[in-house]
C-alpha cells in the first residue's frame, strides 16, 4: 500500500520516537483547549530538527500526503487539529524546544519553534529580559503557534501582537525547502516581507521552526488597579486620558462588567466584591516600568482626573504584588465562572475604540429581541477594540436546541459587526471554526489574492489544507 | 501611433490639471533629494481621487505602457524615478492631499496617499494626538511613498516603522481593481497579511493610494541630552542602560563620532563645542513622554548611573526647549557638513546592536587599508543598530575617480557586513541603486518566492518594473 510505504519511509528517518502510529499515543495530539476534536491523524510526526521538519515535509510531497502542523493544542479555532477522515500526518514541533541563543545586548533571542511560551519568557527573564507575549495559555502554547496564529493576548496595548515580536524566521515551505529569515536585524528594507506572510498564515504557507524575537527590559514594578465606572461612555473617555496621563506605560486596560465579576465571584468564592458598591462596568488597569519612575503617583493623578470628570466612582488600587495577584483573580475567575455555565457562543471580535458603545448598545439590542432569555457577557481589551462578546443561552433551553440557537444568535451579531467596519476574528484567526463567516465577508478581489498566495507557496495543496481557505480540488 | 492614442484617452479622462506632457512641466519629477535623476517620462498623470488612479492604471494596462507611482521625491534609492528611456508613465500622488478624517478616540486617521508627513502630522496635533513618524525630508515627502518604503527616521526605537503605524490600506492593483482595506482595526487576524506585503513594497505590486494611520498620544514634554562616551563599547553599554532606566521613554538614542561633531560646526558656525574636552564618540539621547512625569529625575538618574561606571565622561542636559533644539542642531548640522564635502558614499546598513563595535572596527581596518586616505564618518541610531556608515573620498583624488573608488570600498564594507547578518538597506530600500547588491545576496528560495508574488500581483509587470526585482523579459 502507498499509504504504507510512506510511513515505513518516514519511520525510517525520524526513528522511533519521531512517529507515533497507535490510537492510544496519538489521542493527545486531536483535541484543544477548546475542546474541539475532529478525527485521528494518519500519523504524528515528531521530528526534533529542522532537517527532521524538512525531510518529513520531502516525503509527504512524495507521496502526497496532507500535513497538519502542530504545537501546543492551545488553538481556538481548529486550526492545527487533524481532520475526521484520518488521511492527514500531524506533524509536532515538540521535540523543537531548545531555546537556541539569548543576546541581551541586542534585546533579541533566538528559539527553536516548539519551545513553549513560559520557557521562553523565562530564559529572557534570566538575562534581565522579557518577551512580552503573555496568554493564558503560556505554560503549553508554543512559539511556533503563536507565530502562526499572530498571537495577542494581555499585553498587546503595550507591546503589539506577535507580529511585532518577531524579527527572523525560519521556515520549512511546502516543498521541503527552507527559507532561512532567522535574522537579528532590528531594521531591514530588503525586498518584500515575506516573514510577514509567515506570521498569521495559521501554518497554511509552510512549517515554522525557529524565530528570532524581540526582548524587552524586565518590568521592575506595576501598579494595578480596579476601578468602577458608571458607563461604557466613561470607559472609553476614561481610556484616552490614561493614555495621556501614563505615557506609555499603560500595559493593561481591561473591560469587566457587573456580570463578570459576580461569575468571577461564584466561580472563587474567596473573592470578595473588591468596591464598597456594584458599578456597571469596571477596569482593571495596570502600568509598568523597567525604571525608577514613581508609578503609584502617576496612577493617582489619573485617578483623580478620573473621579473629578466623574468617569471613575470608586477604585481599589493595590498597594503590594499580593493585593495586584487578587485583582487579576477576577480577570482569571470570571472566565472560569462562564465555563461553569456550560455550552455558550464565545466571540473574539474587534471594532474601533470609538465604535465599543454604541456597537455593545446595538448588538445587546438584537441578540435580546432574538433571545430574550439569554445573557451577554461582552468583556476585553478596550486598547485592542478587541471584544468578547460572550452569549450564555437561555437556561431554559434544552440542551440539544442549544448550538444551533447560539449559531443563529452569532449571526445576527456579525451583522452588527459588519456595520461599524469590526472584524470577526480579533486575535485567534480563521482555522475551520471561522472559515465560513471568513468567507462570507471576503471581497472577490481579496479573495483571488489570498488563494493566489497559498497556490504560489502550496501548490499542490498539501499543507494545512482547509484552514483559513477552503481545500483545492 | 499606439502612444498617442492613449495620451489622448488619458488626458480625456484626467483633465487639463491631471496630465503633463511638456518637458519643463515634468522637469521635477524626474529627480529627487538625492541629485538621482534617470531620465524622461513618457507623461506625468496627475489622478486627483482614487478612481481617477484607478482608471489610469487600466489605461496603461490596455496600452501596455509601464507604471512609476511618485510620491515627494525624498527617495535615496532611485525607486520611483522614470528611467532614461522616457517609455514609462510617473504617476504622481501630489493632487490626492486630502486628511479623510481624524477619529482620536480610535487613535487614528484616514488620509489620501499624497497628504505630505508634515500635514499629517499637523493634523493629528490638533486633536492632541501625534502621528510619530519623523524624517529629515517631512515637509516634502508624501505618507503613499512612506508606506511603499516602509519608512524609520528618528522615532523607530519608540514606535517602530511605517509598518507598525499602519492599520489600513487602499490600493489600486497593476489590474486596476481597488483593494479596499482601509480598515481602523487595531486588531485583525483575518486570513493572509496582504496589506504587509504592500508596505515596502516601493510600488512594485500596486499603488496605495489611502491609508489609516495608527496615532499616540501627543507629547507633552521632553527632554534633551548629548553625552561624551570613552568607546563605542561604552556607547553600547550605555543604550541597555538607558532602555532599563528610561522604561519604554526613550526616544531617541542617536550615535555621533566627533568627526561629525566638527563638520556639524564648519556647516553652522555659531555651534561651539558642546562639553569642556573632546571625547571620541557622543550620544544625542531623547526621552518624552505625555503625562506628568519627572523625566528631568530620570535622565539625571541615566547620567549618574553612567558616569559612575565610566560609560558616560561628561554631558550637556538642555533645560529649556531651545538649548534642546541647539542639541539636535548637531545632528541636522553634521549632515550639511558631509554634503559640502562633495561626493561621498553613503550607506544605510543595520547590524545586531551588540555587533556594533565589532563591526565598525572591522570595517574601518578593512576600509583603510584600502584606501588609507579616505575618511569614514560612522553615525547612526543605535537602537535599530541602523548605522549610517559613511566614506569620504581621499581629497586628492581626480574627481572622475571618486565615484568608482567609493564603489569598491563598498564592496569591501559589505563584505564585512555579510559576516555579522547585516542588512544593505536598513531603511531606504532597494529601488534601482541598491539593486545589484541585493540580487548578489538573495538565496535562490527567496528569489523565487519574491519573484513569484511579483507574478501573481502584477503578471504583466507594468508596476514600477526593475525596482527589487529586475524587469521580466
Amino acid at each position: 500500500m502507498e499509504r504504507d510505504a510512506f510511513l515505513v519511509a518516514l519511520a525510517e528517518r525520524l526513528g522511533e520516537r519521531g512517529l507515533l502510529r497507535d490510537h492510544d499515543g496519538m489521542a493527545r495530539y486531536v483535541s484543544d483547549w477548546a475542546g474541539d476534536r475532529l478525527g485521528m491523524p494518519l500519523a504524528v510526526a515528531r521530528p526534533a530538527t529542522t532537517e527532521e521538519v524538512a525531510a518529513t515535509v520531502r516525503l509527504c510531497r512524495e507521496h502526497d500526503v496532507a500535513m497538519v502542523p502542530q504545537g501546543g493544542h492551545s488553538g481556538l479555532v481548529a486550526g492545527a487539529l487533524p481532520a475526521a477522515e484520518g488521511n492527514e500526518l500531524v506533524i509536532s514541533l515538540e521535540r523543537m524546544d531548545r531555546v537556541r541563543a539569548v543576546d541581551p545586548i541586542n534585546f533579541t533571542m533566538a528559539v527553536d519553534a516548539g519551545c513553549i511560551l513560559e520557557n521562553v519568557k523565562q530564559a529572557a527573564a534570566e538575562h534581565e529580559c522579557e518577551f512580552p507575549l503573555a496568554l493564558g495559555a503560556q505554560g503549553s502554547c508554543q512559539i511556533g503557534g503563536n507565530i502562526a496564529t499572530n498571537a495577542g493576548g494581555l499585553n498587546v496595548l503595550r507591546h503589539g501582537m506577535m507580529r511585532q515580536l518577531v524579527l527572523g524566521l525560519e521556515v520549512v515551505l511546502p516543498d521541503g525547502r527552507l527559507w532561512d529569515g532567522m535574522s537579528a536585524l532590528h531594521k531591514d528594507n530588503r525586498g518584500y516581507a515575506l516573514k510577514q506572510l509567515f506570521l498569521g498564515s495559521e501554518g497554511t504557507l509552510g512549517i515554522v521552526t525557529g524565530a528570532v524575537l524581540k526582548l524587552t527590559p524586565r518590568a521592575t514594578q506595576a501598579r494595578t488597579a480596579l476601578l468602577g465606572l458608571p458607563s461604557l461612555e466613561a470607559v472609553i473617555e476614561l481610556y484616552g486620558l490614561a493614555r495621556r496621563d501614563c505615557s506609555d506605560l499603560l500595559s493593561a486596560f481591561e473591560l469587566i462588567p457587573r456580570r463578570c465579576l459576580e461569575l468571577a465571584m461564584e466561580a472563587t468564592p474567596e473573592l470578595r466584591d473588591p468596591l464598597d458598591d456594584a458599578y456597571p462596568w469596571y477596569v482593571l488597569l495596570e502600568v509598568s516600568a523597567s525604571g525608577p519612575l514613581d508609578l503609584g503617583a502617576m496612577l493617582e493623578y489619573l485617578l483623580e482626573q478620573g473621579m473629578a470628570r466623574e468617569l471613575v466612582l470608586d477604585g481599589a488600587l493595590a498597594s503590594s504584588e499580593a493585593q495586584s495577584r487578587q485583582l487579576w483573580q477576577f480577570r482569571e475567575s470570571m472566565l472560569e465562572g462562564q465555563r461553569r455555565r456550560g455550552e455558550h457562543l464565545r466571540t473574539d471580535i474587534s471594532v474601533p475604540i470609538s465604535a465599543i458603545p454604541a456597537f455593545v448598545d446595538e448588538a445587546s439590542r438584537i441578540v435580546m429581541a432574538a433571545s430574550p432569555e439569554c445573557e451577554i457577557i461582552a468583556y476585553g481589551h478596550v486598547g485592542d477594540g478587541n471584544l468578547h462578546f460572550n452569549i450564555l443561552p437561555p437556561p431554559a433551553m434544552p440542551e440539544a436546541d442549544k448550538r444551533r440557537h447560539l449559531h443563529d444568535l452569532e449571526a445576527h451579531l456579525f451583522e452588527v459587526l459588519d456595520g461599524v467596519g469590526g472584524s470577526i476574528s480579533a486575535e485567534h484567526g480563521i482555522g475551520r471554526t471561522k472559515q465560513a463567516a471568513y468567507l462570507a465577508r471576503l471581497s472577490p478581489v481579496e479573495r483571488e489574492l489570498a488563494e493566489g498566495i497559498k497556490a504560489l507557496f502550496d501548490p499542490d495543496g498539501l499543507m494545512n489544507p482547509g484552514r483559513i481557505l477552503p481545500p483545492r480540488h
